[in-house]
């Protein structure tokens, strides 16, 4: 899989296979061992049985290599004392002759170079750098993230770290010019006494956003079965990850949200927030849901309320924040009470840190609107994008976009024009989501990480 | 828009349109008031602006009409005292003479009946009985619901609540033979000593899932000024729902994913659950979500361990619990180690109370079956429908079905195979969802609700 994944980059040119029982690989010479290769090798992917492992390693270093990856399963994470061994023989072999990553792991994609060993990972490059003890999760980072318009510098998967450990690949990225957040997901470290002083100085360089795996008892059974990691004390995990200023979260979509909301946003100056929603019940269930992760939707002052009141007819609107205002998207005016003008409206009361903007209005504007749903949208889309623009560039304050989408959704109608207007976001880089919840969700913890950055 | 819906259904021919300004709607007579109608009306749907309410009340009334919804908003809800006072006027009007739901509501949905004041609503009839404060809150769940195989017995919006409010309609779906689960979305009432032995008396008939809106500061402010309610102590209201053994949730998705699950899965007979996904990482990531919102993920007993050695390899898989073992998606054998097998050898265990069923695994399939993938898709589906079906109705223990699936997804053939996944669920009547995150959550709530049916 990564040799398909390899052959496709840039990096084809300078990739070498080798296997003693083949002489082509996808139309390429196949050597019988790396020592046959006749260049120099800065790097092996090692993908064979755990019995051939020790063999292929010293051949790596009596060629030379200077790292290597091993990509191979069932040692220590397996519970079994023998293979346990094996894995320690391995460290062995390798102590000071060459740098290893793994074994158990999916090693490094890094689209600058070409080195994908991750099967259909973007090509493109990105500010995102990844460290993940887990392949799967960090295969599934790639893949989702890339329909949510993240892309990567380096990923880093590094299972069960008997050399190269998570404060070494810390280390690298804090300092890889590439990389503007850190994104990572870790299960336990041999290496506590590196860890820390690697997470404070990651921290103090760029955002890092963190998963710690394993905080329950039965989480950390698990964890200790898959990469042979012990998880360690749940609280002396959030006290390192507060004090070194690592934005802490707790699940997979969480860890997705918040990193795009780095990668994409300006910091809010402060947690108050202006929404633009399309229902009473909605509003209130909304405000609920930021109030209770720390955020806080305060009602707009009295000026901006009587400028909003001359735009915004009275029966079935609220606009005391957030504002549930359906005519504002039918209304394609400027200067008229038009979307640009309520936004810049709510955007410059000096309550307000920054904006949510929702779209789930797709099948009320259809039912009002019939055949006339397509000239709408055509004009509707480029003004919310510009309206948001607007808010993140004139007036200073981050949006974060919620473009509202049924996973089972088969509206096909509905999910072209969504689709095409969370496009339309991802082409200026807003953070984009398809819920409110996820969009506040990254929000609140954007917020916390600027008051960190203020010193709160 | 409730005209055109109404037309679409049984309804169709007990309907009357009255309105002085035309004499037909949509081919159908048009009486110039209600008077004109040469039969006896239950029901009245008055969409009039506020100005003419009083009017068209008073002549309902003259009329004997029984009921009815006023769907006209701009009343208390705005704020203002003048407007107050004509919602106090229209009670006035009705009080002893007519039954009124509303101001500033959707009314009344029945499927049985043909009643359809919502656009786009499934005209088929289902188990969930809804009862919402806010119109738009309860066209989402019914049109969101939909995708999600939900379908209703009655639907009731209530806006204002001037005369029948959220008791009156708890009191009707508790003995309502066609609703099996109640939901409800509420903001606040004027008749607290009435909700508190309506809630009793409906949770201890069926169960019942509710949303409180307002329980935080400006989530109050929200609520106040979209019904008019005064939102209450979040402390009283939690107390209330904890004594009526009322399932309480915090967001719009979490009641569609709760009502799912007591729709239709057994409840759990504990909270130790077995989980089948499909990585290392989310294993453990997933397993500290369980764990997290009160569920158990406990390791397999050693019998169980044992059968399941011997069918599944030992690297790159983990049986412990979760069950992350990729090869059950490939062997399609029965008897020997195929999904059947594993799924009845984990829910047999005696440490097991019921079963969390991951679908992620398209994309490995697709890379490792290339061509062979339709083929092996169209044996595998049935196949895990079946297995799921062997725990539901042969062990006995619920199963919860996550088919994972993004909402900005394009990959068509992934959607599409998922999507297949998810409708041949749907006809086995399981709870389906997008997100194992979703799920676990749906199932902690099953297993809340257990507890207090268990007098726990």
């Amino acid at each position: 899989m990564a040799t398909k994944a390899l052959i496709k980059t840039k990096i084809k040119d300078r990739l070498f296979f080798v296997n003693p029982k083949t002489s082509e690989v996808l139309g390429k010479k196949c050597y019988a061992s790396v020592k046959d290769i006749p260049e120099n090798i800065d790097y092996a992917v090692i993908a064979v049985s755990t019995q051939y492992v020790p063999a292929v390693l010293a051949e790596c270093i009596e060629k030379g290599v200077r790292a290597a990856q091993i990509y191979t399963a069932g040692y220590s994470e397996t519970g079994i004392p023998e293979r346990a061994q094996m894995e320690a023989d391995i460290k062995k072999i390798a102590k000071g002759k060459i740098r290893l990553i793994g074994p158990n792991c999916m090693g490094l994609y890094c689209p600058k170079s070409g080195l994908a060993t991750i099967p259909e990972s973007p090509l493109d490059e990105g500010p995102v750098g990844v460290i993940s003890q887990s392949g799967s999760v960090l295969e599934s980072f790639a893949y989702f993230s890339h329909m949510r318009n993240i892309r990567f510098s380096k990923i880093i998967s590094y299972g069960n770290a008997i050399d190269l450990d998570c404060p070494d690949f810390l280390d690298y990225l804090a300092d890889d010019p590439d990389t503007k957040v850190i994104a990572m997901y870790i299960e336990g470290t041999k290496n506590g006494e590196h860890l820390k002083p690697a997470l404070i100085n990651a921290a103090r360089k760029k955002p890092v956003v963190a998963i710690k795996g394993g905080m329950t008892a039965h989480g950390g059974r698990v964890a200790n079965s898959h990469t042979g990691s012990l998880a360690g004390s749940p609280i002396v995990w959030d006290a390192l990850f507060r004090q070194a200023g690592v934005v802490q979260v707790h699940n997979f979509r969480e860890l997705m949200n918040t990193a795009i909301a780095l990668a994409y946003s300006p910091l809010p100056a402060g947690k108050r927030l202006s929404m633009i929603t399309n229902s009473g019940g909605f509003s209130v269930i909304q405000t609920d849901l930021c109030e209770s992760v720390g955020l806080e939707v305060p009602r707009f002052g009295e000026q901006t309320l009587a400028k909003l009141r001359k735009y915004i007819p009275l029966a079935g609107t609220s606009i005391g924040n957030p504002l549930d205002a359906y005519p504002v998207y039918f209304n394609l005016a400027r200067g008229l009470g038009g979307l640009i003008d309520i936004v810049e409206t709510i955007t410059a009361d000096g309550n307000i840190d920054s904006m949510v903007f929702q779209f789930d209005q797709l099948r009320y504007l259809r039912r009002i609107l019939g055949d006339k749903l397509d000239s709408h949208m055509k004009t509707l889309i480029p003004l919310m994008v510009e309206a948001c623009q607007y808010v993140r560039e004139k007036v200073g304050k981050p949006v974060i976009i919620c473009v509202t989408l049924d996973p089972y959704s088969e509206d096909e109608e509905d999910r072209g024009y969504n689709l095409e207007l969370k496009k339309a976001f991802d082409r200026e880089k807003f953070p984009v989501y398809p819920s409110l919840e996820d969009g506040v969700n990254a929000l609140a913890n954007l917020y916390r990480y600027s008051e960190w950055v203020r010193g709160g």
